[in-house]
């Protein structure tokens, strides 16, 4: 005897015949074409849809659809404005090509990187970025899955995978040499510690290049709060930096917040550079002079390493591009 | 005669078969478990993988696991910091129930958002949130399309969907109410014109409860620009408010950027309280006062709305909470 509980699954005939209308016009509806259906007999395939509880078989459907439309992206962390704007020019890259992008964070405590990789791969995606630190674990893993991936965003190049990035060190050492153009001799860096970080490097050479002593240097996480924390200790210093190089937007606003807490005047008491270009830096004041990382073409040469596949280990490095606003000391549209 | 361009799969057997091992452990391998697997085992599997080019039928994992250990998220734009933390609180409260979100922006030009919602539909998915305001025809489709849905954020409620928000009115009424008591009787507001939005209501009540005259009304968009033309707006004004009520924090953000570019200061010539809570809130100076959005509680609400449906139109409005900072003439820590 059939079990009553587990009725036969409702299927498109189903709704068809209640509608009194074809299979294929029940197709139209719920895809939105080919054929345009009048407004009356959409309703009424709509309402046949809602009373029988008619759910297309959606792992059906992704297989006739074949797996080639959908992207996938895992990031560490979409609240930092930097990844929040990687992730929509990503997104936008995607849809240039027809695609879409499935997005999923790699923060969770709950589950290991590998499941988040290993459900988004599961989910029929054609592709995959990752805008996150790998372990070496996690990264045989996507080397072993078969399908195309590509890693973006500041972590360098990787032997076994593309990779799409920003010349950190040409970046920060243009935006150093700009600090040293204003007359700062004392010019100091809020970072990070991370190995693949460049940008402490660029830093450095600047200072070399201009036969200055290094400045003072502070590793900090990459957040407000780390850069609230840096600026504290700034302004503490027994003899404060006349300049700082940041190596975030996010840095440098945490730092413009323990300044002005304190009456520290930006730039007249310490100048500010910092990296990212993210939105936020156009919109604190003083507005953030900044290397401006080129997201949407990153985001394009992503996508496209996607779809036509450059050899494991091949980085591509933009460069970023200062944007002179005035927390350096600059009056852009009223001169220096 | 077979097309030689197109070879057959390749299987797990031929796997097990080219790693000299049973297929069990290429399951375990490629899962993870449950049982452990020597790491020279692992590592000959993992190269038989990528020598063969072996991968998993995706479709067919998916039907094999199920449907409903995913949920999606269909948010308007990722970038705004209110969206980014709550598609971050989401993500955590799926994650606690076991459960990845997959997140699928809405704000592309190329594509509808009812194909982008019948695309994530299509990746198995155990329900729907939606972070996003939709049009009549958008949700009639996440009506028909049978699995269970939640419209969360700050757009009221639905007749057709469950809905968890924010209780916008009571929100404005407390922090415009705050301001008053400062003695400031002069209280502008910046925010939208949307017809859902209950936060002007909140201000006005507060008005009237108080026998004041409105104030100066500004409908800007949602952004930085927003606010920042609405604080250039304000500061050119014949008679300068003394006081204004920002919609969101962003707009707060932006009016921020507009005072300190004109030296006017806040909270001295202007205060400012906002509304959302946002990390940004905390890191600009002065801080901003502001109504908080309990967005980890509303995300929890949203993915048990998903698992134990409430009937559609049901609406649950959380209450804010008005956290004191600097912006609104306050002194927390060294009394007001």
């Amino acid at each position: 005897m059939p079990d009553e509980r587990r009725p036969r699954s409702v299927t498109r005939a189903d709704v068809a015949r209640y509608a009194g209308v074809s299979t294929a016009v029940v197709s139209y509806v719920l895809n939105d074409g080919p054929k345009a259906v009048a407004p009356l007999t959409r309703e009424r395939v709509l309402d046949a849809v809602r009373v029988l509880g008619y759910r297309p078989n959606a792992a059906a459907r992704a297989l006739s659809k074949g797996a080639a439309d959908m992207l996938g992206l895992l990031v560490n962390d979409n609240r930092n404005p930097f990844f929040a704007e990687l992730c929509h020019a990503l997104d936008q890259a995607s849809a240039e090509t027809g695609r879409s992008l499935l997005i999923v964070n790699s923060d969770r405590t709950q589950v290991t990187t590998s499941e988040q990789i290993r459900d988004l791969v599961s989910r029929q995606i054609g592709g995959l970025i990752i805008a996150d630190v790998l372990t070496a674990r996690e990264q045989a893993l996507v080397e072993s899955l078969g399908i195309p991936a590509v890693l973006i965003g500041p972590f360098g190049e990787t032997d076994g995978l593309q990779s799409i990035g920003v010349d950190f060190c040409a970046g920060t050492r243009e935006s150093t040499t700009h600090l040293i153009e204003h007359g700062y001799r004392d010019v100091a860096f809020v970072g990070s510690a991370a190995r693949y970080d460049d940008r402490e490097r660029g830093w450095r050479e600047a200072l070399v290049d201009a036969r200055l002593a290094p400045g003072m240097l502070l590793h900090v996480p990459f957040s407000y709060q780390g850069g609230y924390d840096a600026g504290t200790r700034l302004a503490d210093a027994e003899r404060r930096p006349r300049a700082v190089v940041a190596a975030s937007d996010q840095i440098a606003i945490g730092m413009l917040a323990a300044f002005g807490e304190r009456g520290i005047r930006v730039p007249d008491d310490i100048a500010i550079v910092s990296f990212d270009g993210t939105v936020t830096a156009d919109f604190v004041w003083p507005r953030l002079t900044t290397a401006v990382q080129p997201l949407e073409q990153m985001a394009a040469a992503a996508v496209r390493a996607l779809l036509e596949p450059s050899p494991p280990g091949e980085h591509h490095a933009f460069p970023a591009r200062l944007r002179i606003r005035e927390s350096c000391g600059c009056r852009p549209g009223g001169g220096e």
